[in-house]
């Protein structure tokens, strides 16, 4: 998409903007790209954002789904900011290739959220 | 995105299925495709999703940001139903190309809402 005021305002974004953002450090080194976001049916709720995160064009990915609070947008960047380091992205849950997500467990949600600290509640407003 | 267990379950839907997925009204009919989903990104909720409609390999279509709850998934037809007519969206607010929707436009979700009969609050879980 070219322009900017069409797929991002100040209060929203669009899906398909965010796809392909890219994913910052607090030093400013680049983790990743987000692929896609996964959202919640029965609430309406961005639940997470799915960074891939390594590899070329693709070919040796890794797939990281981050609870979508844990994602802050800089302006300056043009991208999003967590504040993770390479070493816990590593060690988080993660996937090699998109059909291997296990969304179909309900407890991969939760150790997802365990695993960043964050509780459910924290995403409601 | 080929496996479905992948990018849907029962709670959650990938940005990326939503993208592409038909769009009905109550008389199964196919109104158009759902193109993005515009996320609110202070609450974290998906606010609106953009159905065009009509035109052939986008060359005349027209969009139209849909209040994200007048959308209802069914299952047995794989797309989305919405309690509106063809004529209902003809006169809804619509954009001929993605530049011009006015999102940067603070009244123009207020708009929108207004025209489905949506409130701000409804949105809420």
């Amino acid at each position: 998409m070219s322009d900017v005021a069409a797929n991002e305002t100040r209060d929203l974004i669009s899906s398909d903007k965010v796809e392909g953002t890219a994913v910052y450090d607090r030093n400013g080194n680049k983790l990743g790209t987000v692929t896609n976001v996964m959202l919640d049916k029965r609430s309406g709720h961005v639940a997470y954002a799915v960074l891939s995160f390594g590899g070329f064009l693709g070919m040796g990915s890794s797939y990281h789904p981050l609870p979508w609070d844990q994602l802050t947008y800089n302006r300056d960047q043009g991208g999003y900011v967590v504040d993770l380091t390479e070493e816990q992205l590593r060690g988080a849950p993660t996937y090699s290739a998109p059909e291997e997500a296990r969304w179909g467990d309900p407890t991969y949600g939760r150790k997802i959220d365990a695993y960043y600290g964050s509780v459910e509640g924290r995403r409601s407003p």
